[in-house]
This record gives C-alpha cells, structure tokens and sequence, in this order.
C-alpha cells in the first residue's frame, strides 16, 4: 500500500524502534519504579532514558516534568481539566481537534468555563491579533493545535506563546501533528504544556503520548492509583511525572518512542520537514489544475506539515477515499478527522474531505503514482 | 533470573504474544476506525477480535461492553468516578489497591461520597456477612478486589456479587490479580463491572486493560475526545466502547493481549490455577519451619491467586529483597506494594513485606532454588 494517513499515525516505524520494543518485551520488561530487583530497575532506566531524550527534544530542562500518557488526548484531558476551574475564560481556534473540544465543552457545560473560538480564514489561516483582542480579564489558558490535523496549516505557535506571555496566561499547545516534523521548543516558544502523541511524526509506537507541565504550573490529575511512590498515603503524590503517571507503564511502547526520537535526531528534523514539504507541494501542484479538484491550501504550501486535503467537486470524500484504496491501494482519509470546526472553516462540513498525509517514508515516486491515481479519477468522476 | 514479580506484571509473555504485535506493528498497525483504507480496517478487525476474545472469556455476551484503557487503574478511575455522585455510599475492603482507594478517598474530600471499608482478619480473610451489614439505603457501589496483590487471599467475589445483586447495588470487580488464574463470569458471579489488566495473568503485555459495563447502567466518561464516531459532535457519543476510548489505541497491545487470552484457553485456566497453588504450596511448606520467618497466609492456601508474602523479624523487607536479587538473582517485590490499607490488615505497614508472586512458567526447581536461597538467609539473617 502507498500508505497517505501518516496524520492518523505513522507507518512505517523505524525499524530500530520495532526491535527495540521487542527485546524490551522478552529480555527485561518487569515494572519499573515498582520493585527493586534488577530487572524491574532496567525497566526504570529505559523509561528515565525515554524522558530524557523527549525532554532533550522539546528543550525541557527538566525531564520530571514530562509525565506519560497512552495518547495526546489523555494529555490533552489532564491539561485542560487540571487548569481550569469555574470562572476562568479560554481562548482556543477554529482548527481544533475533537479531543481539544470536546474537553472544552464539557466544561462549558458543567463548570460555567467560557470558551472564546478565534476563527481561521478559509483555509485556516489564524491571525494572532485576533487572539490578542479576545483575551479578557479572566482569560486563563489559550490552547491551540500546532498545525491543523486536516489540512495541515501550521498555526503561529510562537505568536501565541508570546502573547501567552506577555499577559500571563498559560498556553497550551496540541502537538498532535507536527511534533517530529516542525522544531518544538518550549522555551523560544513560551510554552506552558506540551501534549504529544508518541505514535505521530514523533514515530513511536501507538499507545504513547505525554505531557510536559512548565516546573510551578497547578495541574490537577485526572487519575489517582498506584504510583510506587508515597504507597502509605490515599493521597495521589503532588511531585511530577508520579502526580499524572498512575498504573502501570507502556514500557515497550515509551522505549520505543524513545527511539523514535533517535531516528529523527539521526535524520535532522529540518531534513525531515524538507522532505515532507517537497511531497506535499509535488502532490499539490500535480493535481490543483485538475479538473473538478478543490483544494484546501493557499497557492504556497510552505506553512505545513505534511498534509494535503481535497475534494472532486458533487463526489463525497469517502467515495474519493474508497477508490484510491480498492483501485489504487493508496491508503489516505475520509471524512471529518474528528474535527468539525476545521471542516467548517474550511468550508467542508458536508462532503468532508480526502487527506493525503504524507510521512518521512513516503518517496516521490509514491505521489507520482497517487497524482497518475487522481488524474484518472479526474477524468473518470463523474461514473462514480 | 528468577521471575517472582508477576503480581506487578507477568514475565515472560507466551511467544506468540511476542510475535504477534511485532507482526502488527511492522505489517498492519494503522488506526483503527479511523479510515476506510484496507489497513485501517484490518487494525479495526484486531482490535474487534481481541474485544470479542476477553468477551468470552469473562462470559459477557456483548463485546461492545468492554473498552480498552491502558491499565487497571485507569479502567477503576472510570468505574469508581463515573458511577458515583455526591451522597451515595459506597462498600470496600481493607485488601484494596491505591487504585481503589485514592480515587475513593478523593471522592470522599471532594464529593462527600461515603466509605465504608469492611475489614479482613490478619489473614486478610473478608467475611460476606460483613459487607451484608455495611449496607446502607444509599449504598449506591461495593467496590472489591478479586484476590490481594500483598498476599494472594481470594475474596468471596460470588458471595459479594449474591449481596450485590439482592439489594440493588452495583459490584465493581478489581480483577487485577486473579484474572486469568480465577475463572471471572460475569453472569454467574453477578459484575456489574469488572476492571482489568491485560499484563498481569492475562499475559498480555504492559499498556493494556479494559473495564466491562453491564448494558443499561450510565457511567460517565473521564476522558473526551477524538473517537472516530459522531464526529461531527462535540459531546462524546454515548454508545459504548466509544464512550470510553477517546484517543488512538494501543492496537499492538490489544492484539497481544487477544493472543495471551488464547494461550490460557490453550492451557486451560484451571491447570493454570492448579499449577500456580502447586507452586505457591511448595514454597509456603517450604519456608514456614524456618526460624524468623513469619508467612502472611493461613496455613492451607487454597483461597490465594499465587502469591507468598513473608518477612525475617526484625529485618525490613526491602532487605530480604535485596539480598535475593543481588545474591540469589531471585526478583521478589518488598514494601508497601501500593496498598497500605491491605499492610495495615496483615500488620506488616511498618516492614513492608517480601512478595514472592508466581507465574504460570515459573517451575518447581525455581521454587526449590527459592527455598534454599530463603533458608540460607534464615541462617545469616543476623549478619544482615
């Protein structure tokens, strides 16, 4: 399959990260933190090992203050829930992902939480002026994707932190797509909390996610169990990563995030970004002269990480999607992505749309034979 | 070494486990329900098959009841939180996890839920009759383990789920330890919900576990976001499993831990248990004459899921473990084993215990090594 959902989860993975995750699992997967025999300890370290490389990764200075989770939505749950209490405004955008929404309008709903939604243009583009003039008195948080999972645009991250900052609110970014391809940094980027799903362009295994809280930042946990530290007491520990981290570990799967890490470090990330850029501007400059396509990027595809979203005019996405897997086996997405308000912006909330998203090991040729695979369907699209 | 921390979590995991999520991993893993591409489906279909393996399993006749987590305690955090509100009272043990209790004991500060806590004898023996006259008119949940993690006492699951059910009250079965070594049937032993990991004696591997719903009863989810269904919504659909897996799942994971279900039907559950209380017998009969050594189990062991917990007077348990890793390569777990309240029971909260925890690969010449290892510590125990 020429595999285009690479937005879903990545595929394949680094082949050190399979073998890695495999001896893990037969030589010395006890638990970590949990016991004090040997092997229960190089559980331990490979975990510690882990953090330390994503924290290295992210500019974390401190690699306590990552805590694991099983994916960006549970990160993205704690951050959202354990910040904000009633009273408090939130600022957020029309590029959002449902695990972002949801949350928050859960809180709408039950807590009073206010909820301010600053509007893409149509193909997404958001403007930081207007998150600048929605920041009201009790504006506690502003959370906002790196780059929209449908369509790709990368929002201006750095912008926000620095408005963040400058008004001493906590900013949350969703590094669900991007982190691995664009260069996340918390401190250049003022960034209060960091989710990350592991199984991304990050190229670890699915199963894996985190959440980096800044050092002196309240965060509330949703889930209190066994830690292995503070054991006599029914209070869940207060102390990072133990505060958010209750049962036991994905060791394999954070091991093998781990060398995920190793692989894009071994590529260069710019590298990566390069690579991811010039397949998504080939596919969108083959295919945007078609007949009938719609396209949902600026004419300039620089600001993206690494998706292409489209339609055949009068045809539903899923019909599109459907073809290229049968006909074709290109495997790419249908649909709504889990996130509505972005096909509203874009203006798709009825036929949804098709997502290529491409990944560090698709090559040329792949979307060279995924263009001849829409160019046909071009010419054949109204039999469908 | 030898491996007697299968309490915490089994080691090693049949081989078919091993090469069954290397293969998804490297030749299907996209997202499950995520996409209509051939992968995607295939992922969608491991997951299901997994579903319906620990559905029949546990005897649940709609594998839709059961979502995945990614441990125990997050499946109990779901249980606990999600059907309790402010006034109701709930029934525990004095044999429960941090799992149970912190969650319990926070919805207690913040909600005022009450707690009642049945206590075991100094064997950790919880009589029925006890739980019976806890009840209250707003007894709304009796929440109880299966087996305790600390010294392997079965409780009187079917008699509790009797209670349960002639008085209206939902039962929350901790299956932690025991399931896959105690046959669990939820119609018979009348589960309301059972809560489970898929890493300890279900052999599959860490960063699994799933909690069974009754159809009809309403828990509220802890967690909201991306579910690849109603995704035009932004509440949470209400269906299950979708209710309760918000986020990409840890489909490796899932499929091993199917194949770590068909390696107990393979064996057979009961041969398993039998091979177990073989086990733990032997080492019991084998160290109870030893000067110092004080055992945490009555003197037959039937009613135990496959654990020895023991301590040398006067010598902190951490020790004893110590010694038996770095002398005798014998991996044991000591301390507090994240269950205070169970310590307290058995009078062992200030030393902690020696846990000694079988598996089912664990063999007679281990036990053997590990009575001799125990008796030479005996001897020199002072020297300590």
């Amino acid at each position: 399959m020429i595999y285009l959902d690479n937005a879903a989860t990545t595929y394949p993975k680094p082949d050190k990260v399979y073998k890695e995750m495999d001896r893990c699992m037969r030589e010395y997967c006890a638990n970590p933190g949990r016991g004090g025999h040997s092997m229960s300890i190089q559980s331990g370290q490979a975990v510690m090992e882990a953090r330390e490389k994503v924290s290295k990764f992210f500019n974390i200075s401190n690699p306590m203050q990552i805590c694991f989770t099983k994916n960006a939505t549970e990160a993205l749950n704690i951050a959202i829930k354990g910040s904000l209490k009633a009273g408090d405004h939130v600022i957020t955008t029309s590029l959002e992902h449902n695990s972002v929404m949801r949350p928050l309008k859960l809180l709408e709903r039950n807590l009073g939480v206010e909820v301010t939604v600053v509007s893409g243009d149509v193909f997404g583009e958001i403007d930081p002026d207007d998150i600048q003039k929605s920041i009201k008195k009790n504006t506690r948080l502003i959370v906002a994707t790196l780059s929209s999972n449908v369509n790709g645009i990368l929002l201006p991250a750095k912008d926000i932190g620095k408005i963040a900052g400058e008004n001493g609110i906590m900013y949350l970014l969703d590094g669900s797509q991007g982190a691995g391809t664009i260069n996340i940094d918390v401190e250049d980027m003022n960034i209060s909390m960091l989710a990350f799903p592991g199984h991304k362009s990050l190229m670890g295994p699915v199963g894996t996610g985190g959440l980096y809280i800044r050092e002196g930042l309240k965060v509330k946990s949703i889930l209190q169990g066994g830690t292995g530290s503070n054991s006599e007491n029914f209070t869940q520990p207060e102390f990072m990563p133990d505060l958010m981290e209750s049962g036991t570990l994905n060791t394999p799967g954070i091991v093998g995030l781990g060398y995920g890490i190793d692989f894009i470090n071994s590529k260069g990330i710019e590298n990566i970004r390069a690579h991811k850029y010039q397949l998504v501007k080939m596919l969108f400059e083959g295919v945007r002269e078609l007949k009938n396509v719609k396209l949902y990027s600026k004419n300039h595809i620089e600001k993206n990480s690494g998706i292409v979203a489209l339609n055949f005019e009068g045809v539903p996405s899923s019909e599109i999607s459907y073809v290229l897997d049968k006909v074709y086996n290109i495997g790419t997405r249908a649909g709504m992505h889990c996130a509505p308000i972005a096909h509203d912006t874009l203006g798709t909330s009825i036929t949804g749309a098709v997502r290529c998203s491409v990944g560090v090991f698709n090559t040329a040729s792949e979307i060279e034979a995924t263009i001849n695979a829409l160019k046909e369907i071009s010419l054949n699209v109204n039999k469908l």
